[in-house]
């Protein structure tokens, strides 16, 4: 990562300098031993080393113009904070750090210890002036997802404004009527802010970008049955992290060309691996830049990851806005009924993820799935056991993995990783 | 509690005999030591001591005789299950086990061991066959208030068939349309159950008898603001936990008459400990029969105890049902307002709540105020935060505590509280 060249626009956000260098060494270094050290990598993943590298650099560098050519940047932490909508309003819609263990201890100040690695460090990395992404914004965008969220945004909201929208527990009838009634108010909040009226033109477009961003990842999950598996997991994770970063049409466009080439790859036989390592689907919490760990150490324990059932994965990209509706109101509701099919563990019930996990192990030809939980993550861990009696069902070994941002227990996950990986041979 | 007369009822329950005995056991001695070793107590409370004697006996042959007669019993774990509706339907509306660590080992094959203490007491009471009241039930009732319930109920559901209502999260109007359509649901569920139509009539006395329940509770409270305090916390709190089991009607009859008995005692200037007592306020998680440990310790470390700011004290007792409305559907956003009004640390923002702590606090003439977390629930542990700031500003101080069913910190807590109660002397 460039530690030089943008510190003049760093010290223009307020961060701290000198903190923010000895973070990007560290995760270039990072960044190094996990990824620039594989082997057989896609040339389409310069691209992605090239973002990576510039995620705090040159991308800040463009929100910063777009915003004095009078863009406004929305930043969320959550798949439900409909992305079509922040585009209608020529917004910009990004990511905010959450996935480090950078001022997690001053987080503990606004939040109980027994919080969740994720959101620790997202109050960290504002407490500690470490996040050029949220000193970009103009508007943060929290919701109700699950309870460690809902209660640290308050807390948040003292030293970050947080918009916060509600998503419902339930999938009846009238939760999604509030949902909807969400999303209406979020149109109108996001009109307030930018003085853009979001019409059923811009709809379409923020609705036609965010689909075809979609599809592009969904094209990178379907290619990822082939054996050999033909990209790394630490890659394809890469990815769907630089999905909530980049310029959403640059991003598809690039991912597109990637798909090209993963389909050249497939049809001479190579892969990243030999074709009997075992396959391995991720399946559970969202795993931020550069929350790196767990992947890294499935890699390294003989198996390769084939897919990510998470938010940064197949939860944000398996399904579509319906693009039929030509009316403003048509558009919202697609947008509501789109939302409401996300299988997140904060709703009651949520059998379609059992559904989902076990159909995508098996498309995917897994030979076994991880289930990773943030350790306090209570919506996640529940289903982890859920999950287990879906899989052994129907015959898939899972193995459940709950974890922090820490590094130490590192050798301890890959004992029982590698034990795990010794079964499915 | 008396062990040997109900043996034949509690088999026909299909409890666990023994283990049964054993808990009975136990909890006698324990409400020997805790609640008859106490001095100057009320002699309305020969009624509480009796009521709880026969907790599981009999309480449970008069529901067992109600059900023979054709009644139905409705079984809750949140004060945001409507009585109204639940009498309304001529049924009977009770708490279930909740407050002890029985069963709590089986409860982990269930929910994760991060799972609160009262969440795995209510799965570990049914799967130990412990409690007669969820083998009398004949629908019970969850709810979305936090993610640990929430989700559990999921897998309970498995062993006992739950019906879940959605509690929204916000206070907004499209939440508490939400909410309406909620009790409309309650409504016809209870109507499908019971074969009663719920007519305006029978809603209108349904509401009259929760609220004058919540009048005598109300009553109770106020009286305690008098010096020297003229009841321990610990009957109090008693108090408050059978108003989740006895019948109602009784129920408000025996209160009122022991708050005469109150009344009486504060007319001659008694008290239940001399009158430069340190005074403290309990506020947070509710504490669900036996669950008497907190209170216990605060009350032999120098203090007395004169309010339960919690669900199992004046949150369910504070807010009345508007009693002005003359049709069912009057009524029914009558009780949708009412149950809107609850300050539980689900709803965000919750604001309400750090208004009502304070201004309780000052009317009960608190020196300080003891903030309860169950271990692990993240609602209550990051309003804990929350709770001392507002306190902080109004000149009262604050301990929190975040503690389980076990008894493994009871000499801890001692040694903190005391050290609290010495600071307020």
């Amino acid at each position: 990562m460039s530690e030089t060249t943008h510190h003049e626009m760093w010290e223009r956000l307020n961060l701290d300098l000198e903190a923010h260098d000895g973070l990007l060494e560290v995760l270039g270094k990072f960044y190094g031993d996990i990824y620039l050290s594989q082997d057989n990598r896609l040339k389409g993943m310069e691209y992605l080393d090239f973002v990576l590298s510039e995620v705090h650099g040159l991308r800040i560098k463009e929100l910063q113009e777009a915003k004095e050519a009078g863009r406004k940047v929305i930043g969320t932490f959550c798949v439900f904070v409909p992305e079509e909508i922040t585009l209608a309003a020529d917004a910009i819609h990004v990511g905010l750090c959450a996935g480090a263990e950078a001022g997690s201890d001053l987080a503990e100040q606004l939040v109980p210890r027994n919080t969740c690695a994720l959101i620790k460090s997202f109050i960290g990395f504002k407490m500690a002036k470490l996040c050029p992404y949220i000193e970009s914004t103009d508007m943060i965008v929290g919701e109700t997802t699950c309870d460690g969220k809902k209660k640290a945004y308050e807390a948040f909201n003292e030293i970050a404004p947080t918009y916060v929208m509600e998503v419902p527990q339930t999938k009846t009838e009238s939760a999604r009527a509030l949902w909807r009634s969400e999303v209406v108010r979020y149109i109108k909040a996001l009109e307030d802010l930018t003085g853009v009226t979001i019409t059923a033109e811009k709809l379409a477009e923020g609705i036609r970008i965010t689909n075809a961003k979609r599809k592009a990842l969904q094209r990178l999950t379907a290619l990822r049955a082939a054996s050999p598996a033909p990209i790394s997991g630490r890659d394809s994770l890469l990815i769907n992290q630089i999905s909530f970063y980049d310029d959403p049409v640059r991003f598809t466009a690039k991912i597109n060309e990637l798909c090209d080439e993963l389909q050249e790859r497939i049809g001479q036989g190579k892969g990243v691996a030999p074709a009997d390592t075992p396959r391995l689907l991720l399946s559970g919490c969202p795993m931020a830049v550069p929350n790196w760990k767990l992947p890294f150490v499935v890699e390294s324990s003989g198996a390769v990851i084939v897919g990510e059932e998470s938010c940064i994965g197949t939860r944000n990209s398996r399904d579509l806005v319906d693009e039929s509706a030509n009316t403003l109101e048509g558009m919202i509701d697609a947008i509501a009924d789109r939302y409401m099919k996300i299988d997140c563990a904060c709703f009651t019930p949520n059998n379609e993820r059992l559904e989902n996990v076990t159909a995508l192990a098996k498309s995917l030809k897994a030979d076994g799935v991880i289930h990773y939980s943030l350790l306090f993550c209570q919506p996640y861990s529940h289903e982890s056991l859920k999950v287990d009696k879906a899989l052994q069902n129907a015959g898939i070994p899972m193995l459940s993995i709950e974890t922090d941002y820490s590094m130490e227990d590192v050798a301890q996950l890959k004992t029982r990783v590698e034990a795990f990986v010794e079964t499915l041979g």
